[in-house]
């Protein structure tokens, strides 16, 4: 519930439009909503400005269901992220406005509309196509803040003239997102080339040495560019967050 | 150099008051200049919105002196980090107007005037007082892009009621730099109750299984608040960067 | 066998209620029961305080079903812990007592009977969902202490007005067990707002950077909080096992 | 301050013995002391039965000198761990009160008086002449919590006979702290051989493969023993902390 | 080969009962035998003393099969180990001597004679029943070299007085083998208490922070007592092998 | 397309031979072909010297389908790695062509005709049947440079006899690829022998603390003979890219 | 001694110019020369084609002494590597043909001549200032070799116009040494811009999460460009050798 | 003290050439003799062959002077490793027989005479000069049990001749001492060569990924050679102590 629904609440009692139970009934939930082994955050939109996010993994079919379906009662976007198939499956049912994205493995329901055309932007940058469920991730993220994003993918360094025939669509964006594997130098080489501030999302691609994403993510934490910062690896959702907080100032 | 210079020196140029050797001449630096052993990247400003800021550490005494007489030889400010003290003796003859912070290590010259009192800022938040040269390391920073800053140090979660007295001042900040050593846990209390984006900064404060900031960066890659991003260990100015990139959106 | 349990021994022996034959054969177990590939610890309950407490990952059907079988003819109470669902169908005919927790794993049978009401407790203080399992390996093991626990679970710093809440029944256990996946901030923060000691767990809930817990596992072994002390990764049955102990002073 | 200070003030204010000015002034650092650079947990005695301890390392000698001279203006214990031998020349003078143990680099002041001889003990229990240090930090901590503490030094597993000489006393211990390098096996070997709750302290004694306390780290966290926590490397205040904490229960 | 072998091809040919071509022919595999994907370093028994051991791991059926095969054409005992139920399952019909132990998950062929009873022996100790696997490969590997094993299993120092009531076994060995996970304070214990050379032997037993072994690794190369060496995680042949050439000594 | 083909279009558009819609079609995927999900670097030959190698691990089917297919429809020689049997069987049918080694995981099409009898050679020397796969990738990837490659398998250290066996054959290198797992001393060896240079592999093979291929990487990082550099972990394709390019010169 | 010189000695044995005591006495150091601690390897400029090189990192004085005095006895180039100050001075007076770099921290002597100007080159390319002493070593090995080097220093990838304005002399080149610390972008880069083959050379330039330099080493090893293989941390030399055995071809 | 010493002491007293004061004056230091600080395990040559070694690092000068002062008062030999010059200079006024070498920083004193010369010995192999010093620990270690040790340094696998030269010695030993930094290939190479076993020491000779001799560690537990066993990083000691129990079967 954000602030202006808390409003709604009060002034209804207030003009009496809402008698006490009334009120109290809506606000049950708030500013948590106790499901016994678990209790969600619905303050969270009035503090931090976006619902609870669910982070499916290690979760049971049966918690994951009665967590969704709860939130599914309220009105705010819903996005659940790191979902298995069978986790899906075992949800679907819940609602027909539930999409599943088999790459990014994110669930969605309640997409906002999509922003004006000349909106600022948020430009997802990736390396490879291996790269592609993490960026997928960080961009479906953007898109539940109702904001624009401009994807530019398979422009790693390896054949850097890719990446310099966008440049103008990554330099005109307000935030970029720059995901990569292996050695993530796609992050330093953009963030020497643009000024605005670049999200690094170091990902598990790569095999051998690059242990499970350790080299890009130090990669990237060493990047000789100023501007970059870094989120854990494979953490697409988490970069497009944080971009989306930027982007919407 | 700026787009504004290099306009002045072409339209100069162009009606005249310059001839063509004093346009070379004062575009010679222009898009490096060449120290023989180094390369500074005077198109900098012009392509990401700030000069080339100098990495003291493992550069000879020689190397320092002559790149910092460089850049002390054009306008733009000047900031030099992880500077030793006796680094800062070899080359504090070279300008009076050169300042050194022992604690946070940095070097400035020609800081920019304060911003208005009502600007929107960057708030640094530390949580122990062992973190004061890195917090200060990235408020300086902030300043010398001409940026509001403000701190709010030894707010550690092991005295919670000390961070939530300045919450008003945390939240009202467009960005925060969160800084801590140890387990840092600050970034993920911060994270959970401000709507702007958080920039975390890992310190080396600590001993034995912190293994050098090793521990605090792991956990700030894993907060479970959304929002949040992280540089590299004592990174004090790549935070500070990048914070008033955003800040200054 | 406990201390009890042998001075019975010896007294029936000693007032002829026992003959050497029959006392020799009810000590033949003791110290140690020999299976041949393992050797029960049946002196622990007198040593120790607590029976032998069967650790099942690793082990074959074969032994885990023997143990268990000479576990279950003594009268101690009986705990396994890490047990897969296949390996409680191996043994769950060798008694009706048997039970399975498939969320924690553990293997139960002959439970202590409930404390009383008031009794002095353990809070189990869990930060999110996925860390539930680990949570309830550490509640079952404090009841199979036949003393009181006190759940708390989701309230991970991200929304920390879900702790505070609750911050009165955490308070008011004589011990604090803290379960955490992802940066374990939980832990820091409790060990700030509590007297009482407080016993970590650090759980592998998480990716990336995580690193199978150890993440979590460092940031609590730095806990700016005093008072805290740290077991292995997913280890709920030793925090339950030491704040028993503690708590039964 | 603790509550009994707090409750002085407020009915010295009721009962007329204090004005409005006076009760204002003795709750000035309360809930805590604004040193600018530093902010003095002073309700945390009142919070969670101790004062704030001073962390010495990394701290400037300006700023250690205010935060010593602050505590020392109230009348609570004062304990400041990992100081070195200068950081203590430059604060000395400070009050006659202040006592330096060179061994395990603490500073105390107002020491409490000895706890009677029979009173319930912690024993702290040490491998090896090279881990007197953190031993000596863990027992002198107890003491400032004015209670018993029982040394038993220099009882590796190398030569067990010795630590089974001292098996009485360490089994009579209510808890013991367990301190140990190299290997740490001194810890499981207690741990199969008291009841009473086992607190590890890992040390950094050893070289090559100890990779600084590491490998007794990490044997500590996996002790087959139940009934042990582990603290960080060297972190002898933490564990002799946590003691107090069960050994006044 | 060993020399003994060699020494009668020489000699028949010398005195006339081999012909070139007969010399040849049973010199054709010396010093290797060439499967063309594979060199069978045949000339290992008269270098080393011991003919070449297979190890399984990674190997495909084709080539594993081929080995053997040529392997079963000597006369040699037959060693394979870390070999799967399937890979046995595709090599069993080569030989009927061929015997598999899935345990240990070593495949044997031409088991030497048992030796004579009052035989010098290998004490293969272990800590407990999950290390049960690796102990059974060191004790098959020393039976390979038709020497004397004794198996002093699930002594681990969580309830010492088992490994106490079994030391004169364990002090009567020429040569020991510790076998243990977790944190392998088994073998610092038996390190002290004997005059054998002790062979210590890590396993992958734990979890957590055991990291795959890693923990007892290191506390086993940081052992106190002297007279300890170590061989790889889980490499109960290693160990067997090795304390098979000391017993033999 | 190489710098011929390039050339080839340009003239027949300059002679007549082809106008300019034929010209731009040809050129239409140059320097890049942009199949949305991803962009083939299409200009490598020309810039590289050897068309873009696909690798497979990690892309979808449908991915992977349009990029052979796209691949295909040109002239240059074809080669993906790490391709799983289930990758290949989702393609194969997309030209006769095309080749799968289930070993080495790799696909080809193609292959460059086979180098006279007498050219300059690359030896790929392999230290052990289980490191074949890796080897096999390199030795395939320096035939689809058209270039000679000689096997040298299974002569690790162990049986160093074998590998002087064929030192004539190794010496006779232009360039020697050395592949080898567990320690990798193979490669110190081979170091010390030949003044040719010398790229190490170093493989997954081992178990326990090889930790995937760590030990043999850091062993051959640290060669003490000179003239030796390291690929990632199992990067067969990589040695061979680098031996190919140094044939070639 | 190289085969040439071998030869001499034997034809002028043969012809009689040379007795035998004097061919013995010019022998006596071949293949080895033994100082008691040390065996120098006299032979290996026959064998791979260069001297032995010095690696002067933890040697005493007087054994460095001994060494170079024995080396400085015959007439093959000498290189020195990681000798600090106070090594050179303890040797300095051996011969005034001795020269220190004191940035690379190599001693030399009997430089080769300067090869042609036309001559094929290595190009040694550097990333920022701090990687100079690492380059230079680099550098100064080629040159030993007699080879031509052609230095491209501070192109790091953060102003990556630096780079693309001396690409010609890049891509001129037989062989590319690329030395890099923080995130080593620079390798992948070029990697991609090149067709000769590329040596990659992490240095410990950073702080923080580059760990020494392993930050660097892990993104070169898992560089996205091909034709790209790396050497130890820091070790200019050994890509200067393997350089020039490339260059050499 | 040993059994011989033991039983005097009790036949003395038996026949009255000792009454009972001197009896226990003599027994007095027996099991252990207590510092206070310390307990000296004065039983350890009677329970596993040899005196306790007092391990210098990390003790202060006091403690470590009261140490040796007592072990001098004995007459077993005494063996100080790891000790600072400095810490000698501390204790060297103790004894004249007190020796101190300081390349392996070893106190020795009483050392027993010379073994004949047809001895069976141990063989301490080292790879390169910059190892001699913990090669010479180990090798005085040898000698302090009053065995025979032959030296054979220098003899690296870069030049493998030198190795080969030397075979016969290493196969002459009964047990092989293989010391090596960098990689630690020389311990393959040998255990692939001999029939004894072979303790490896890994050294910290090396630098970037060496890690402090960590690659060298790993690479030794990996070893493709059978019949090799390892102990800690520099542990010279360590290896030369069970060398002797081996040597002495």
């Amino acid at each position: 519930m954000d602030e202006k629904g808390l409003a709604e609440i009060l002034e209804g009692f207030k003009d009496g439009s809402l008698d006490l139970g009334g009120a109290l009934a809506r606000l049950e939930d708030y500013p948590e909503a106790d499901l016994g082994f678990a209790r969600l955050d619905t303050q969270r939109v009035a503090r931090v400005g976006f619902p609870e996010v669910v982070y499916c993994a290690g979760k049971s079919d049966e918690h994951l269901r009665a967590i969704l379906e709860r939130l599914l009662s309220g009105s705010d976007p819903l996005l659940a992220t790191k979902a298995s198939p069978a986790q899906f499956e075992s949800v679907r049912d819940l609602s027909p406005g539930l999409e599943y994205d088999p790459a990014s493995r994110t669930i969605v329901a309640r997409r906002p509309p999509e922003p004006p055309a000349g909106s600022p932007y948020v430009a997802v940058v990736a390396a490879g196509t291996s790269d592609y469920p993490v960026a997928e991730e960080a961009a479906i993220t953007v898109g539940m803040f109702g904001q624009r994003v401009e994807r530019v993918y398979d422009v790693g360094v390896a054949g850097i003239h890719r990446l310099f025939r966008r440049l103008d669509l990554i330099r005109g964006a307000r935030v970029v997102i720059a995901v990569a594997g292996m050695e993530g130098a796609l992050v330093s080489v953009i963030g020497g080339l643009v000024s605005a501030p670049v999200i690094a999302v170091p990902t598990s691609v790569g095999y051998g040495a690059s242990f499970g994403g350790l080299a890009a993510l130090l990669a990237m934490l060493n990047a000789c560019a100023s501007g970059v910062s870094v989120v854990n690896i494979d953490n697409g959702f988490g970069a497009g967050y944080q971009a989306s907080l930027i982007n919407g100032l």
